[in-house]
């Protein structure tokens, strides 16, 4: 069975794993199940059950409408907490607020509207759909002009496609840190810098990267981003997304949402709309309470851990990975559909095979290891560092060898799978 | 103590009410306390924190990014038992989708741009501010202007305003169907058909109204609508909001945030925005799931009561809290800040007094009352007849003649009060 590298080594690196015990800090109901897909949606940590019972029992049912004294700025408190922890960000630059598309809608608008004079949006023309359905959009009832960049779907944006790009049109640019697909790794600060010089904004999706890279918005010039939190931060199915917008730009920036939640003087329900000084000018409305709870024991741990040693970690599975899957999975006719080394990417890695989807659905079934799956012919393999083991990626890559050699995987017609 | 009316008339009305075995059906933690605070915050319902549990434990916890295949349509799902229990609508006509505010902008959006030529949106000066600023919004950015029609605060707008208001250069009118500070209850079918009759569009909010007063946009003949669900429907705090688009219209419209979950075989991921031809066309992206999900066991209540009954005892809470008013308060400076007879009214009614804010205070305290306070000087007296008693509102009125009287609310510093 081990045909290259011996389970001895995943068992040993288990070993000398220091967050090792994170993984009983989550709830894990089925220890048999390897769970390959934290990139999708995260893990429940094992102290979030109780915190909701709390917030819905004491919060809502106790306190009722009084709660909100309380909860009214959890979005900035959580918000404060993921700019110090995970994003490099100053406080009050960072906030929860709506979905992560509504979010990037909401900034992108703010920057087309400040760039009077430049017409043009660039994007990935790989980047996840969303993004690039909220900028047509955008471009459509603006009047704009969106450049799509050509792109490696396995490899990324080249940065000599984006700098030649970088006319004097551009407006804003739109580009996610860590590729939802191929999971290749942008540099940030180079981005930054190649359209600074050229006097356009980059808007940063940090969806895939947010609590599995090392993110410094700060050190790397970035002024504007968004991201998800039910990934890698664990927030829960659907939780609220954040938003950063660097301090010097909420004077400049006015998105195009006017909500009584960025409102100066909230309650006083003034006539015009006059928004906030700072970073809550970007929130609409009423932020959906039991979702946004669940963000705060997840990202606890997160902050525990540490982004740098949940990297490192993450960079050791991702070797693993690399490794077992040229000794085992290349003979088999799977071919790598990510970036060739661990640093290059975020914390997933994608695989091409004919049958991937096939492979996927039986993988999923008797042999107990959920990854997913990307059209047309991508396994995505996610390596959530907080709760996965070495181990899990022996036995996962190990089974996934086994399905695929011994053709046991079924042959119904293919379907879509679902969810980011 | 009585003054007029005995409490026994109010234990009567309980003993005779149908719909009193309900309030069992909510948790209530604390006997004493009178809560007529359910046009803010809901109550929670009694079964709402073990379906979240199981949703929490089996569905994150246990099936993980598998409960994605059954989780995906509970959006659309809810709609349609909003829209069958509810709102009067047809099947694939509600769904429910992010906040209020975000459904309003992204209808009123798709309504303007729908709407070549016409270059005027009409609203209630005394709208919601949310509302008025969302308008404010969609209007300077696409260079139209607004107009706010004068409207009485206590008693709601007058529709010959609107009629004269009602030129060829209208192309939206948004109103509440239930005012958020008078109660002020319009006449749906009657603004419809004067918007049809001048060839404008009218898009509803029913925050104030759904769950609590009987609506039939079908018979009316409303073409947009959009509202929240965690007022009357006691879907939790920030519990995400519902929007209604008549079927007819949804080739007709395109909504601005161009989003993941309205896009055709959303899981193909594929180059352009192609939307659905349903009601998903205005959905954004992933909804949050716990949030959404705590919708449904406080909607199966409201149906298996029916929102006509709940109607029904929502005017005789109306009436009594107007005759104890009448009889206790008016001698001691309130006056009505409502119209004047339940009929006219959604479940709230409001009053002025000067001392509003401090009054409002003082009963939260000592003398365990919950309504509250609108700036400048009025008192909102929520009636939500699920749970609330005819004896509570006695009590909650008794309690306030007596603090008013007594002059016992403390005199400290007007501060502001949260939460609509």
């Amino acid at each position: 069975m081990e045909g290259g590298i011996p389970r001895a080594v995943a068992e040993e690196l288990d070993a000398a794993d220091p967050l090792a015990a994170f993984r009983k800090r989550f709830v894990i109901t089925d220890p048999e199940l390897v769970y390959l897909d934290g990139n999708s949606l995260g893990r429940l940590p094992a102290a979030t059950s109780d915190l909701l019972r709390e917030v819905v029992e004491k919060g809502w049912g106790g306190g009722l409408v009084r709660s909100w004294q309380e909860w009214i700025d959890w979005g900035a408190r959580l918000g404060d907490r993921l700019a110090a922890h995970v994003l490099g960000a100053r406080p009050g630059e960072v906030v929860i607020s709506d979905s992560t598309s509504v979010n990037l809608y909401k900034l992108a608008g703010a920057a087309l509207d400040a760039a009077r004079g430049r017409n043009t949006v660039l994007m990935d023309a790989e980047d996840f759909p969303t993004n690039r359905y909220v900028l047509q959009g955008l471009a459509d009832q603006r009047g704009l002009r969106l450049r799509r960049l050509p792109s490696d779907l396995d490899g990324g944006l080249d940065l000599d496609v984006l700098r030649s790009a970088l006319d004097r049109d551009v407006a804003l640019v739109v580009l996610s840190l860590v590729s939802y697909r191929s999971g290749a790794l942008l540099d940030m600060a180079k981005v930054n810098e190649l359209a600074r010089a050229a006097g356009a904004r980059v808007l940063w999706d940090l969806s895939h990267a947010a609590g599995a890279v090392p993110v410094d918005l700060a050190a790397a010039g970035a002024e504007l981003a968004v991201g998800c939190t039910y990934k890698y931060l664990n927030g829960g199915p659907g939780s609220p997304a954040f938003l950063y917008v660097r301090s010097d730009l909420h004077a400049v920036l006015r998105q195009p949402v006017w909500g009584w939640y960025g409102q100066r003087e909230q309650f006083r329900m003034g006539p015009d709309y006059d928004p906030v000084p700072g970073i809550e000018r970007f929130l609409v409305s009423t932020p959906p309470l039991l979702s946004l709870a669940a963000i705060d024991p997840a990202l606890a741990l997160v902050e525990e851990a540490g982004v740098d040693r949940i990297r490192t970690k993450g960079l050791l599975l991702g070797r693993l990975a690399d490794d077992l899957a040229a000794a085992w999975l290349t003979p088999l006719g799977f071919r790598s559909a990510s970036p060739g080394t661990p640093e290059q990417r975020g914390s997933h890695v994608s695989l091409h095979h004919p049958d991937a989807w096939r492979i996927c659905q039986t993988l999923a079934g008797e042999a107990k290891v959920v990854c997913d799956y990307r059209v047309p012919d991508r396994l995505r393999i996610g390596l959530s560092p907080l709760y996965t083991r070495f181990t899990d990626v022996w036995d996962a890559l190990a089974r996934l060898r086994e399905v695929t050699a011994g053709r046991t995987y079924a042959s119904r017609p293919a379907d879509l799978a679902r969810v980011t």
